[in-house]
């Protein structure tokens, strides 16, 4: 891979559309632990308990649940230049989003990536206090920090070429359908950070944001969040119980907030960024691949998920859907 | 409640059929950790791990998936006779088991209870190493001992009254079906030990066996038997992922022999041995009762369980339904 | 073991001494979780998640850190008259506590047991809300419920039989010194519940009381209430790291509060009410008796620990030392 | 910071001396769960359960304990030239491993870094079975990788500056001693993958080598271990106790090989890469900053480390005093 004049960090944060912003406070402040930042009539800041910066999650308010962006941290001011060029070059939309535009975030740059996922970049953002240590003032829901975003996509080979070489992004593992000849590229977990992913590809109707998922310590900081948020009269929005991925190792519960939009506890994976990594390739019809263990997925599960908006206008992007077998 | 002339200590041992023994040493040795204490052309004798004596689960090679016993130790020998003369008195069916016909175990004296549920009930039991603080020999599925038996009955009303009366048996928790002057027990959490349960009595299509409860000292422990499983290629014996119980409070997972025969991975429960605890009762309705959290169980669970055996003849027993709302 | 006309359910509660209410509050209820009932002028009346009774700890303004008794409940009125029987018979010190006079209690029967340790018997208790499913009220620090008491005496062959033959007290597990004709009993884990104990008697000066012992599910929460009160600046009263003990097995964290009393937050011991139960034997001289692993105890630990009252007179009662080896 | 023609990934493996293979091997791969790759008569190459190439820890025959290097991955065969420049102009003492010549590695360059810690860089390695989902091959001591080294070192303020400006290693956290103008620093932990450290230097007496950090993924599997390890005679060999570092916020637990050489068993840290990561500066005086709760550690924990050895000859470095304050 020949080396970029820029540096992506990591995923950042993430921004979707709530209805009722007191209703999604209740779920993501007092039952999921986030800690508020900053908040004003049509949003909220919030930030986890490894955060000192001002945010890992915006809750903007909406018509409906959908994702408004993902943002990418650069490691340098300058690499957003480096991006802006070569977005140009790629022929990409892209808008440039001022300073503060997003509250306590230094200038940015928005796209539409080519499968249509609102991206942004940017570098500076106003620190905030850590909690790390402050386990006195956290909750039962102990979420450490954003770890990536899965997205359904209708053009997987493009844009899995398109993230591998045009933004250095690193493939952890990868699912194929199709044997032999007919064998094609299905899901692709991609990284920049040395992790599992920042970024989950997958073939399906699109584009559409499956989930956002968040860090926690171990398994247990998983049940115990469970716990606490069915006390809390949150048990149906505990979507699939709790359970290990092949694809990552991941053990996982997977949340739906009040408006639908979908959350992932997330623990266990690996270290990614050894040179010689060979992608780990899982066939869709492995029964391990996504259940490593424990009863299949609800419906829901694997047929819902929501719209994401357009950087310019801010309405829903139409839904496609695509020939390949969907499944995931 | 008036005292007993006998005092019946716990839910000892359970005895199941299984096919295939070798099939069956692979689960249950390789992939639970049990121990085989003796082990003969058709029997395995096994033993978890904090476990003194020779059994708390025996199986034996069968035409089908089973439930032949469950077993309840008694605190001293003579309370065999009491229960002899009691169960006389009662017109209970019943025969005496001689020294050794169980391998390892003393007299004991077999029942089919008012529900139709095989049960034996003993005094001594050979010796057997105990592994507790043999960590090193322990494998990743770390069983401690059984907890409890989970049996459908077509009768609860006069089997509950049965059990609490005549055998001493208290009440931990317990599900109501219908409101007001309808309402009706559908459910029982009943113990001799001061925990959730010894036995649990549930009304559905029976007399049927759902499945023996064995601890573990946690919540990871039982996640790491999954994994362990799951490596081993058990994946689809494991019927339903963790969560926990409203009733019961537990930490589960659902397994599923490869006969069929089901059992729990279970921790989680309290003290329920104080003189003025009242059970906590649920409502057939209460959406926490059976899934406090998570997503609700796959159909089988709900549905399927394994035909108990005649304790003098061996066949299985005929099932039969009843009228009333039937819902795990 | 012939059949007592009284039954001891478990140890219930305990009392200790405090100087200064406020700040033991802010440790026992800000640092450990426990939920305050009444309080008054001089008492702190708390339970834990667990306890559906008025309380499991009572915490009284006094002098200096003290144990003024620690209480078992029957599981019948009149087993109390039973008890006043048995302790005139054997002349032991007693008196007489009417209901109230320990807030929330039923009349109780208070001895000084024949190694000095205030005891207090008594059958009723005000109810009070149990916690166990409101996680979302729960803290960082779960402690469950009370398991045992920890107490140094003198006079340990004649305590040991008293408990045992009187009161109906099992051994779980026991420590000798000395080899072959000198061997003597050196410290005994007694238990009416089965656990592994509600009594540990061990021989050092006394009578002393070395701690309480409260239950917690699992490693993982005892870990995560000492991050809870080492961020609240407690670090200085973890006295001992977490480990293991090779008696008892149990999983440990020893604290102590404001004023010196001594608390253990424990998990992981096993049944031990099967009628062949074989106290296991430790000796003293076996390196992995205390310390199963891990690093040896600090010499507070193993040196201090606080007086216990005279039932008459709250005096402290003076503390005598004894020949024979001591270590802990 | 200027951009590199070089990237150093992590710390990869390291190499320490043993006296007796066989028993190390009973510690390490019976003990600790260290899978073999290769072994001769006088090394054993081992892997840790998530590794996909041939060592991250060789245990070499020797005359005593020592670390023999520590070795780090880079991410192309041409950064090992830029390197080596790089420290020709520095005057750095170097010299080229063959390939091979390290079993199953490719060309290294192998320094004494300005401190005297023999340092390793290389970037091919064959692959190895990787064992992460083989979870019925894993024992009870789960280690996943190797995660940092701790070194002592007379000369931290040259140390830290060359480690910094030279090779591109970031501070995660950092400790002063001294106040005001006297203030200097005493200690350092240094990354390059983005978690708390792959190096920490601190100051005292040296050059030595404290201890080589392992990765597992939660605390319940570090007391795993414990238990295993104590089970099979090794209870002696841990050290320290399990507790919680202020520094790192890591939990750990310390170990001693049979030869002396320490492992910690480490997991706990966060993400450290965002490019306006402030360093956590602790003083030396904080005190919770090496223990944040819990009992102090035992003083050969404090005083005890291993010689490191000359890169060119394989004698022992001479270990020398300093002035400053030494106190780990």
């Amino acid at each position: 891979m020949d080396k970029k004049n820029f540096d992506i960090v990591r995923l950042h944060h993430a921004e979707v559309t709530v209805t009722d912003l007191d209703r999604a406070r209740e779920f993501y402040v007092n039952g999921l632990g986030f800690f508020v930042t900053e908040s004003d009539e049509n949003h909220l800041y919030l930030r986890a308990i490894e955060d000192a910066n001002h945010h890992c999650l915006v809750l903007t308010k909406g018509e409906q649940a959908s994702l408004k962006h993902i943002a990418y941290r650069v490691s340098a001011d300058e690499d957003l230049d480096a991006l802006d060029e070569l977005f140009t070059t790629l022929g990409v939309k892209k808008r440039w989003v001022a300073p503060n535009e997003e509250k306590g975030q230094g200038r940015a740059l928005k796209i539409r990536d080519p499968g249509g996922i609102p991206v942004e970049f940017f570098y500076e953002m106003d620190k905030a206090e850590r909690m790390l240590q402050n386990y006195h003032l956290q909750g039962n829901s102990k979420i450490k920090r954003i770890d990536h975003a899965n997205c359904l996509i209708t053009n997987i080979d493009d844009l899995y070429a398109w993230y591998s070489e045009h933004l250095g992004f690193k493939t952890s593992e990868y699912t194929v359908n199709g044997y032999g000849e007919e064998e094609n590229i299905w899901a692709a977990w991609m990284h920049r950070k040395p992790s599992v992913h920042d970024l989950a590809l997958i073939s399906d109707k699109g584009p559409r944001f499956h989930h956002i998922g968040f860090w926690m310590d171990d398994a247990k900081s998983i049940l115990d969040a469970c716990d606490h948020l069915a006390a809390l009269g949150y048990y149906a929005n505990i979507e699939r119980s709790p359970g290990r991925h092949g694809t990552s190792n991941a053990f996982f519960v997977y949340l739906r907030d009040p408006d639908g939009n979908r959350l992932e506890l997330y623990t266990g994976d690996y270290f990614t960024n050894d040179p010689d990594w060979e992608p780990v390739k899982w066939h869709l019809d492995h029964p391990q691949r996504a259940t490593f263990w424990g009863a299949l997925p609800p419906d829901s599960w694997k047929k819902e998920a929501v719209p994401v908006e357009d950087i310019f206008t801010g309405e829903l992007l139409p839904i496609h859907t695509i020939r390949r077998y969907e499944k995931i």
